[in-house]
């Protein structure tokens, strides 16, 4: 009798000893295996599905015997129950390890690397970067000038760059001598000055005259994703842009999960500090690879994120952001040593700038879109929407920005949905459906032709079908909706009601069927009723955010509206309205930004007066709390109806009809959102 | 047949397998064992004697054969011939590892742990440290104030105390929240402000009023010894001091053999810096126990150094140093964070204050003699000098002060000296010879009462009577020179010339013999004729380089004379006159300053205005380079007798008559010096 026990992963291979009793997900996750979780490990979004293998494994040499781990707990069960679980399959936060077991993690539970569609929006940008590498030629010493050699080349930059008060790292002065020697007292010196910093500081140093190119790495780190551009430091080029999931979401999919793994696990924080800091180096060594540059010519980094993640990054235990007054550890904008982060594949002495915070929880992210779109400069009332697992809103013009963060959680990202996926390969990104048939089409990602024209079958056999993305699971429900499936409350209505077998039971409610795979072995995709409600609740708490914020500007429309954020660029203009995701503008006022975060860190990579402009504007745009905001509650509910166009959205009914359709399943209590609104 | 072997040494045990070829010393070396070595290997000091072991080792489990060892060298032949190597020796630089072998270091080979007699002179300091602490009272966040911690901690800081520019390391943003919630919103911040920092920096955090005690470590890093003392940074008050052996001296007892090593090993400054940044960390811890405090509550360093040691403790190559012109890397002062030279029992954000550098070879070290004696405010001539194994010294007044260096070597610190050994317990300090029955009596570290006084014997059987040291060798010279048992050219009698058996033949010279242990089993302590050669090359390196300077000043003599350094403070003023160390001065202008270079460190340490001050001072002290000076080499030349007192030095005659002996041991082409001197 031990009291610990082997556990072997499958595919990965990968392998340890745990103590007896703990549950298959700490395992994973300690060692390093890729095992979804969204909620955490609370035994909530069931991500963390895994199908524990009994008997013999003579490769692994192990023996596997019944009772390998605990008994099926009441959280599986209730699971099972509601939502049904594969034969063979646990959930990895309960079942826990009692002997030597062998678990495989199948496909669905991993979490893949995915097709980040973040890419750098073309922008203007003035070149004023705070590194920059200059040639001098050094006084050589001599036993009349007993100065040192760095004093000569200090005294060499202000000669000859009027450059005065310059420092230098150890790293640099170990290698002072022999590179001025090297280059016969002529040198390249890269020169760092931070828009706070008094003095410069030499990163690097090299022999002679040295043509060299400067790199910096734009990062905008969402709760999901990271996307990074490499720009040229010399003329604002990006050389390439590449993203990465966020490896946090093993603790917990939404800031919030982030936060309780935090209080609840003691070195919680320190295990994403570290999780996330792993993965920006990783990235910054991918892309520089990718770009064919070396990761140490890369001498800046200028970062976003919002509050929960800048805290993570920075390695502050962000606990104080789960809890009123939501009080941040700091607000101002950081220049920091990229190496204090743990990010060694930079260069040895890289700088790394940290946009600045607007407050508790509009973050750095969110200061990063005003750089890009400059609401504060607006000449008209404009609304800014970054789409995310938390959305950042801004709102206002030249004489007033307020701005607000809004808890949409990861719907719209594909998670906490049926057949719900990131965007990847496979995913179904765009839906229509035939209001006459009621016969779906759709576009997958990877796969050019629609799935109802010819080519599609051949070229979606190697990606599969394998699910919906953000972006389709919008279109979808705002299709369902038009084409009278789905009534203003939400309901799905049956077969009987819409005409169309592809409306089947679900339980006490209905699904609609988008596409059936099981012939071929794939899955069945469908929206259920949760789905909708999932994406009803997302939807509205995006309006109410905006509407709170123009409520507090005393206004009732906006003249634009702006979409941006990893995903928003995705977002068809007219399904976010049907949806009433937005509030009511002319559909030609509806502008997509792109990754508005991911251009506004590489405006502030490439210009250091930005970083000054930034660091003031955030101080002059108030944020509104929607934590505490009883309006914000208000509007959440009543905008959790799919609306009917000519009430709220004059403007969309210019452009479509919503039938005005009404099921009813039967009244059960859990429909009281509908009945209140069409009490 | 393998291609390495096993090496084994005693007393130590420690052992690990070397390729074949290995010399001895080196593997002692990467084992870390306690083998001595004056000249880093080269074959000439003799320090690492070593004795192999052949046949049966049960105990270690190894059988050593005959060869196990390379053959007996040509170095260590000539050694052997001309000083002759005990049965069974090896030198341990020369002795190749060819296989398994067992080794043995013997006492007289080991590093010993040593007494330093480095000790903190009293003297009045004005305080303004660089760090203090502060206690604040923090706004309370709420929503309707969305600023973070740090920025209302920055706020507080310039309303209660007028402090405008203050920044945090990673470390203390990570524990703000936790410590301003747990005070109450009251904390006390320790804050550093360097002498050239445009802002303050948080170094720590307490919650609520905290009345700590702050601590900062003023360090004097010597070829030889390392010693430091612990000061409270609130009223100076010097808690402990403590020294420790440079455990460089492996590598090279004078720094141009540390400058070679550097220069024939590949890594070999990585592995010296290492060394001495080991040792200066296990100091600081070793000196907090002392004084019973947290290491964690030492906040600063101010450090001193000749510039060789300055290169490695920054893990700068020295190689420059070694060839002309001398170029420093770096001359001026420097501001670090312990933790960037591995300093990590400090407190972690401990800030080091680097001392600047006079030039090439007038380092550090000297600039904080000049802070402790202050040459440019004396308003008469002062010569001062700092006896090491380099030596410093400066010369002037007011209007002018030059300074250099002087490589006196390691004699006058018993090193190079055959009975020579470092001060410790057991070492004579003090000699006296009666002019008239040419006897000697002296008095040992450790033990109080002469060698002719009563209890002397019994006291002396604890340390026993190893050999003799800097300030005894110093004073049995000068003390033969008095009795007449030395010629002014340095030569010694023998027995039929002085009418003392003590003066033996040893070869074709003559020995004077101390103290006889051989029938206890203790060494024979005789001075030699290489001995006194020794300390007539060591000596007239010192006094030649006075007299450089004051040829440079254009003054042909001085009115007082500073003997500082380690073991300037045990020189008797008589025996370093008598022996021509000193220009000539009346005996009462003859002072001690005891560590003045680790006095300096202490200004520095407690005074930012004094590092200014310093600043200032070291580009008005102009460097004279003894090392290309023609004139250098005739004073060293010209300085190498034993002066008799009527000649150059009216002011000694005053007080001792030297004997006008003449000896001549039949004309030894080895003699040179001596005939040029008298022919």
């Amino acid at each position: 009798m031990t009291d610990d026990a082997l556990v072997i992963f499958t595919p990965s291979g990968k392998r340890g000893r745990f103590a007896i009793g703990t549950p298959v997900l700490t395992a994973a996750r300690q060692l390093g295996v890729d095992l979804d979780s969204v909620c955490g490990g609370r035994g909530i979004c069931s991500k963390c599905q895994i199908t524990p293998g009994y008997g013999e494994f003579p490769k692994h040499g192990v023996t596997v015997a019944e009772g390998a781990l605990s008994e099926w707990n009441a959280v599986e069960d209730r699971y099972n129950r509601i939502r049904g679980l594969a034969a063979g399959r646990r959930l990895g936060c309960q079942a826990k390890v009692m002997g030597d077991v062998v678990i495989d993690v199948p496909p669905e539970s991993q979490v893949h690397k995915q097709v980040i569609r973040k890419s750098a929006a073309e922008r203007h940008i003035d070149m004023d970067p705070a590194t920059r590498a200059l040639y001098v030629e050094v006084q050589e010493p001599d036993m009349e000038e007993p100065t040192g050699d760095f004093e000569r080349l200090k005294r060499a930059l202000a000669a000859q760059w009027q450059i005065e008060g310059v420092e230098a790292d150890l790293s640099v002065l170990r290698r002072l001598q022999p590179v001025l020697r090297k280059g016969e007292w002529k040198a390249t010196v890269v020169l760092h000055r931070g828009n706070h910093d008094a003095a410069h500081r030499i990163l690097d140093i090299f022999p002679g005259y040295h043509d060299l190119p400067l790199y910096g790495l734009a990062v905008d780190l969402g709760s999901t994703t990271i996307a990074a551009h490499l720009c040229s430091l010399t003329d604002g080029r990006v050389l390439a842009s590449s993203g990465l999931m966020n490896p946090q979401i093993r603790f917990g999919e939404d800031l919030m999960s982030r936060v309780s793994y935090a209080m609840m696990n003691p070195g919680g924080d320190v295990e994403m500090t570290r999780a996330v800091r792993e993965a920006i180096d990783h990235l910054s060594r991918t892309i520089a690879q990718e770009a064919g540059i070396a990761a140490s010519a890369i001498y800046e980094m200028a970062i976003v994120f919002n509050p929960v993640m800048h805290h993570l990054f920075l390695g502050v235990d962000p606990v104080e952001l789960g809890q009123a007054p939501f009080a941040l550890a700091t607000s101002d904008s950081l220049s920091l040593d990229a190496r204090d982060l743990d990010l060694t594949s930079l260069n040895r002495n890289a700088r790394v700038y940290v946009l600045p915070c607007i407050a508790g929880h509009v973050g750095a992210d969110c200061a990063a879109v005003a750089l890009a779109e400059e609401p504060q400069k607006s000449k008209d009332m404009v609304l800014i929407v970054d789409v995310g697992t938390n959305a950042e809103l801004l709102c206002g013009n030249e004489a007033r920005v307020l701005a607000c963060s809004s808890p949409t959680g990861p719907a719209f990202e594909g998670a906490q949905i049926s057949s719900g996926q990131r965007a990847a390969p496979g995913a179904i990104e765009r839906v229509q459906i035939d209001p006459v048939t009621k016969e779906p089409r759709f576009r997958i990602i990877g796969v050019e032709p629609w799935s109802d024209e010819p080519g599609f079958a051949d070229a979606a056999q190697k990606t599969g079908i394998t699910g919906i993305c953000g972006s389709g699971i919008i279109e979808a429900v705002a299709e369902m909706r038009m084409a009278g499936l789905v009534d203003p409350g939400g309901l799905v209505g049956g077969s009987e009601q819409t005409g169309t077998a592809r409306c089947e039971p679900h339980g006490r409610t209905f699904s609609y069927l988008i596409h059936d795979g099981t012939a071929t072995g794939g899955p069945r995709i469908t929206v259920t009723q949760g789905d909708i409600r999932a994406i009803q609740l997302a939807k509205s708490a995006l309006y109410a955010g905006a509407r709170l914020l123009m409520d507090e500007l005393g206004v009732d429309k906006v003249d634009r509206v702006v979409l941006a954020g990893a995903f928003g660029a995705h977002i068809s203009a007219k399904h976010a309205m049907v949806l009433g995701m937005i509030p009511d503008v002319p559909l030609d006022r509806v502008f997509s930004a792109g990754n508005a975060a991911g251009t506004g860190a590489r405006i502030a990579l490439l210009n250091r007066a930005a970083r000054d402009g930034i660091e003031r504007t955030v101080h002059d745009i108030h944020k509104v709390e929607t934590a505490i905001e009883p309006r914000f509650q208000e509007h959440f509910v009543n905008a959790n109806a799919i609306p009917h166009a000519v009430d709220t959205f004059p403007e969309l009914s210019k452009i479509v009809t919503l039938p005005d359709v009404s099921f009813n399943t039967g009244g059960s209590g859990g429909e009281g959102g509908r009945r209140r609104r069409r009490g």
